[in-house]
């Protein structure tokens, strides 16, 4: 049986159209929660070791799609592989998440080099592959990156923070440098996406987890507009690329991203309602179950289930979190939750 | 002169006239970009000592108003004293912010004792009682006090958290005990509050600094419905008093509040523009400069703030931040954004 995007249900939603049941797959579907994923882990000394590795990076995304029959995988890899690539010296320490090297001014900005962004990629892209050839032909296989905005403001602080103020402050006052650093970021996303959808994947996700840092003001100067040049690159190359867009905390602006970024679909997060007003009948939705609850389980998932999968139907809609799966996450309730959606989305 | 409330514009607005030039006070308004604050605050050991010492609370409440000449003094205290006057042991550690005795379940909450909150709060009176005596007849005194899902999240995870899983959880996990910690922290709120109003405070503010991390349904059981409780309780002492709720991170469903708790004015987030859609005309806003423009300055100061006032003309609106000022702020900032509201908002 051949590979054909059409047999794909993910890829028929992010098309336009509506299925019974709908489409599922979890963001960091693949990750700590699964006891395979820690015994894999432990193989690799860093976690860009262990991205950069193919033969651990193709078991970790098929790891979850063995378990659970999940309608798609998502690549496994890390939104700051990009500025790994630009020469940011990202590293990742144990119980403290991602350092790097933090980009300060326009010097820092100088020697980052978005040109070679695929090449240094390299072994993402045999990871890519290698998946497309093992996956289930009616699996969809995710490619991703952050959003420029994000992935700047984890290079300018250096770090995770709460409220990326310094990232903040320099994009208020300085916006002509600031430019430069997001310019370099769209450059080596594009670059980043296009080399995931050369090397077999279905469609791509941006991930911009620090929507909810901007002010709508700063908003359409370093989120939408960023995104919107970062999708129209990578459809340059690949007209039609399917490109999924996760605003995490653009609260009352999330429909900003469906009607001015050309996203093909939207990720909706857990502290907004799948009913958010605003967007269009036909807009593609995606999320937006509480994380929590799917550690908690029992009957409250059965019934957030059938209530979000209620809400959607008739809608161009993919079942999702609002967020990514915590580590605390029984594992059987994601094959529960995998079961609820096939059976109520079935009718 | 005698004090009446008529005179103040904050009271005013809150009441729903529209007054240009608006009146402007600021979340975080006495802190740490003071150099006087500094210097008053390095004469306490611990933070709360120093919020629970009547001469240093008054200080520290008076300092911006002298420098700045704001409309409202907010009482300088915490949100969880409400926390530590139950019982739950609060103290606050350099550069870790607080650190309380978690509650992790049904015998913690039934040592929490709700019926002495006021009793031991009283050194907060005190302070109010010698600001409200203190301040310039125009100026209103602004009490507060954190939401119950707010002051709950911290007291389950025993310190400040990105997401507060382990409260959301415990909320979604086990709805009949985590009732009970929120009622009591209903109980203890509404006793501390009118304790407020009691001592001369003219108006409060509810903090519900953690509405982001709720989903649509726990957002209406665990911040919506004590919220409203709350509202409800004050009045039935304090028939009409007039109540600021500000829900940070509640996104699309920001107008819930103005609906649903009973609430005088909303007090909207940096994320959210002030024009969100949803509200009636004659709601009541505050809000929502970015703080990081504060501490930028310059044109981009005098521009946002000329905005700002020009979307809400004709609309009951109080000038404020979208979150606390931070320790960067240079006060020459504060004082311009004061002259500049006064200077735009007489036009």
């Amino acid at each position: 049986m051949t590979s054909l995007p059409a047999n794909k249900a993910l890829l028929r939603v992010l098309r336009g159209d509506s299925l019974q049941p709908p489409p599922v797959w979890l963001m960091r579907q693949a990750g700590r929660y699964l006891p395979e994923y820690r015994a894999l882990r432990s193989k690799a000394s860093g976690f860009l070791d262990f991205c950069y590795t193919p033969e651990l990076a193709v078991e970790a995304t098929l790891q979850p799609i063995r378990r659970f029959g999940l309608d798609a995988a998502i690549l496994f890899s890390d939104i700051l592989v990009v500025a790994d690539a630009l020469g940011a010296g990202v590293a990742f320490r144990e119980g403290e998440g991602p350092v790097l090297e933090p980009v300060t001014g326009p010097g820092d900005i100088d020697r980052l080099d978005s040109s070679r962004v695929a090449e240094r990629l390299a072994p993402v892209y045999e990871t890519v592959r290698a998946v497309r050839a093992l996956l289930p032909p009616t699996t969809a296989l995710i490619g991703f990156a952050g959003a420029p905005w994000t992935v700047a403001a984890y290079m300018v602080e250096g770090r995770t923070s709460r409220d990326f103020f310094e990232a903040r402050r320099w994009a208020l006052g300085n916006p002509e440098s600031f430019r430069q650093l997001v310019d370099r970021l769209v450059e080596g996303t594009v670059a980043h996406l296009c080399a995931q959808l050369d090397a077999g994947a279905d469609c791509l996700q941006l991930f911009e987890s620090w929507a909810g840092a901007l002010n709508p003001a700063t908003r359409r100067l370093w989120s939408i507009e960023p995104i919107r040049r970062v999708i129209e690159g990578v459809r340059r190359k690949h007209p039609g690329a399917l490109i999924t867009v996760f605003p995490r905390g653009a609260g009352v602006e999330t429909g900003l991203y469906a009607r001015e970024t050309g996203a093909s679909a939207i990720g909706i997060d857990t502290t907004t309602p799948l009913t958010l007003p605003g967007l269009p009948k036909k807009t593609v939705l995606q999320g937006n179950l509480d994380p929590a609850i799917l550690v908690v389980g029992g009957d409250l998932l059965d019934e957030s289930v059938a209530a979000m999968i209620r809400d959607m139907q008739g809608r161009p809609y993919i079942v999702n979190l609002g967020h990514g799966v915590v580590p605390e996450t029984p594992p059987e309730h994601v094959g529960r939750l995998v079961e609820l959606v096939r059976r109520n989305g079935g009718g």
